[in-house]
């Protein structure tokens, strides 16, 4: 059997984190005189309680040590055990939600989705409002230091490609991850309260400008309006969380690297590249889009498709306008632009684009094959060649995200809701992006109406494709349980 | 440069052979008194000449042979040209179609694909109707004899899994196909014959049986009327047609022993057992999905089921009823349905159940390696190890397969189409199915209020996804054309 004792000890110590900071909406409630406040109090109480005696009773004399199947397990464990407990305050305070949608919403958090099952923001008192953002907060940092420091370990979707001095033994697993991450913490914090400053000098009130900060670097886009960022109707804010969302869909480790001083390492690097010219290219074809069918014109079509575009390739999922009116002109480049996600080691989800530059170049590689059979044509990312076992890894995660996609279309679809809002659900939540398209579940609306089934199934979409789908999937095979 | 001689001899054989088959419709004009059967004979004279010619300038003194890149050139130059030529009557007589539509009605025919732009199939004379039959009955023998004889010497696909000792050197190929062509002839004529007479027996008259005998066997799909087989409302013909598709997207070869007696091939293949295996499922499941939504019991709701089913998975296209009432409860099935396809070396399009087993055993082989990272699972294909070859081979498939199906469906999409109707448009004609989903392109619709670009658009899908995707791709290829 799998010993639970290292894995039990830091869930605990996450749990714990977890129910420090339900402390924070419990101050704002109070200090703004909303009832909620004790709410937070006590799921704060209940999480922090598990969660420390999850620590006590896992906790070992010497470091502890991860499996390669410890890791697997306590990867999904984080994000599935904490998603019970930060959906506490969803079900005794005002949004009054059940289980099944206090699970969605907080899932969505941690994911740093944004889909939303809560409608009427706007009346709602500002501790759970807060806590929202928190969540995509801490689980964008959360996912960052996974990625770096977990995933590579697993060979899973080619993520072996970035195994480095530091992850390729497991034996070294805990005592790098803290140097790691408090690198990145510091990042990641100088980012937010960047984006929250210049996010307040346009005219923000101070909550709005730091839960949006929140939301914008996790790339999770939970908004504390209805009406999401269109609410504000604030260019200068826009042109903002365009460039935030894009610093959060950047590789972490280079982002640290450059407020080293080090900006070269950013620049040279192809995921980089070949995201900043996907968001040119489509920005470029939506503004031409926007002018060809008289939609808008000048700066604003720029803008809007700027911002959209940017949008859901970060899989943030603002929304400056609901791009639903564009209707059949932008249904299918949504759909592409929100398959391809961002860059490996940041908060996005979707396919990375270090796995697009893989896959460019594997296909390039068999086409050459077909004409000289006996030729040999490495297989490349950027200037290094990969290892076949990396090509073919990443071959089986673009096929497993395919086919978690299609199924989940599929079975919403069945349901009873029609193609274009079910497979945009399963685009939104497999890539972590949120909002569909359609009236229910475009920017404009929520996945509130959905039936609990399909809620359920959406919670388990975005678990996957936070956790690169193999994380999840492994866990459910015989194998993996035996000694 | 590539020696085009070889490739105008077999060519020009194919063109007059394509020529000769419009004196039959020029036949039954002229008998039921119809003015175009001279179109047919000027399009026959035309075309026979052409062909006649290609072959004179081409044929050499010593048995022809092809090089690799000649017979890529050949297999795309056969359905590229020959649909040139089938296209004349169409614009000549009764439809009265301009080139673009008259060429996507041939290629919809000689890649038995099934989609059409003309309504008022009721209204026109024998002679056209029987053309479009013929279309689609000599399509389909041509990509069974290539799929045979020529695909598995190109590597594509994973098309060289089903090299034999007859293919394995390109020089030995033209004195094979022969052999292998007459006998799939005999077998493939012996079909139609006997579908033919069934279709008689149950009440049809004798033009529509044989119409639809072509059609059935070809998987090709299109009918002589505008309600396709709903037409008729023979429940009987219903179930003999269900058997006659399936024969038709069973691997050819192995119906060849089975005439010959030796069934034990067939039965225990694992592509035929696991295409009748998916049939079975769908069709229990959209059974129960029209009563558990009350929309037909008993008889009729195993019989819709089992028809639509596999008149959508052996990619046939024919339709007992409109599938489009079925509304959101069908739309994805009928997308997963489509894509897959039949059996290898049948007349269907799609994926290919050959394909699908090697996926799978790849995605298996990678959990496993997740678990155990230095174990070794190789690849299967039924009990054959399958090299690493092959497996690349079908995963770039299904890569480009995908691919082709989402850049058709983005740019119908960007021309105003809805989703709906952009992206099944893409998969029936990729999959070369035919009808599509929506009241347009339904069952009950053609693709004739399309616009021609979007009309070129799919005559080019139709044509990759018949030529097994590489095909066509490959001849894009600068290095194809270098010496």
């Amino acid at each position: 059997m799998i010993d639970l004792r290292p894995i039990n000890a830091i869930l605990g110590i996450l749990i714990a984190i977890l129910g420090t900071m339900m402390l924070v909406p419990a101050i704002v409630d109070l200090v703004s005189g909303d009832p909620d406040w004790l709410v937070f109090v006590v799921s704060a109480g209940v999480t922090v309680f598990v969660g420390s005696s999850l620590w006590l009773a896992g906790r070992q004399e010497e470091p502890a040590v991860l499996s390669v199947r410890q890791a697997f397990l306590l990867t999904a464990l984080s994000w599935i055990v904490l998603s019970g407990f930060g959906a506490l305050p969803f079900m005794w305070s005002a949004p009054d939600l059940n289980f099944a949608r206090a699970y969605f919403e907080t899932v969505s958090g941690l994911t740093t989705t944004g889909a939303s099952v809560i409608s009427d923001l706007d009346t709602m008192p500002p501790g759970i409002l807060l806590w929202r953002s928190l969540l995509q907060w801490y689980g964008g940092i959360g996912i960052i230091v996974f990625a770096i420091a977990v995933l590579p370990m697993l060979q899973i979707g080619g993520m072996q490609l970035f195994r480095t001095e530091s992850s390729d033994k497991s034996e070294k697993f805990l005592p790098r991850i803290g140097q790691i991450a408090n690198r990145i913490i510091v990042v990641y914090v100088t980012l937010t309260v960047t984006c929250a400053v210049l996010y307040a000098i346009t005219g923000m009130d101070l909550f709005d400008a730091v839960n949006h900060a929140m939301t914008t670097i996790s790339t999770g886009g939970f908004s504390t309006h209805d009406g999401s960022f269109g609410h504000f109707a604030n260019r200068t804010a826009e042109y903002i969380a365009v460039v935030f969302m894009i610093a959060g869909s950047l590789p972490m480790v280079l982002l640290v690297r450059a407020f080293a001083g080090d900006f070269h390492k950013l620049w040279v690097n192809p995921e980089v590249r070949l995201f900043l010219a996907i968001i040119a290219v489509f920005t470029v074809a939506s503004t031409l889009q926007q002018r060809a069918f008289h939609l808008n014109y000048g700066e604003e079509s720029f803008r809007l498709a700027l911002f959209n575009v940017t949008s859901l390739i970060t899989t943030t999922g603002f929304a400056a306008v609901d791009y639903a009116p564009w209707g059949a002109l932008s249904d299918a480049l949504y759909f592409l632009v929100m398959f391809l996600g961002g860059c490996t080691g940041s908060t996005t989800g979707g396919l990375k684009m270090f796995r697009l530059l893989v896959l460019a170049s594997a296909v390039r590689q068999h086409l050459r094959r077909v004409i000289y059979p006996n030729g040999v044509f490495p297989i490349r990312f950027g200037a290094t060649p990969v290892t076949d076992d990396v090509a073919a890894s990443v071959m089986s995660f673009l096929f497993f995200y395919i086919a978690s996609f299609f199924a989940v279309g599929l079975i919403i679809n069945m349901m009873g809701f029609d193609l274009r809002t079910s497979f945009s659900a399963a685009v939104a939540a497999v890539a972590n992006v949120g909002p569909g398209l359609g009236p229910l579940i475009g920017p404009a609306g929520t996945y509130g109406p959905m039936n609990d089934t399909a809620i359920w199934l959406l919670s388990f979409a975005m678990l996957v494709g936070r956790l690169e789908i193999f994380t999840v999937f492994v866990l459910f095979l015989p194998q993996f349980w035996r000694p």
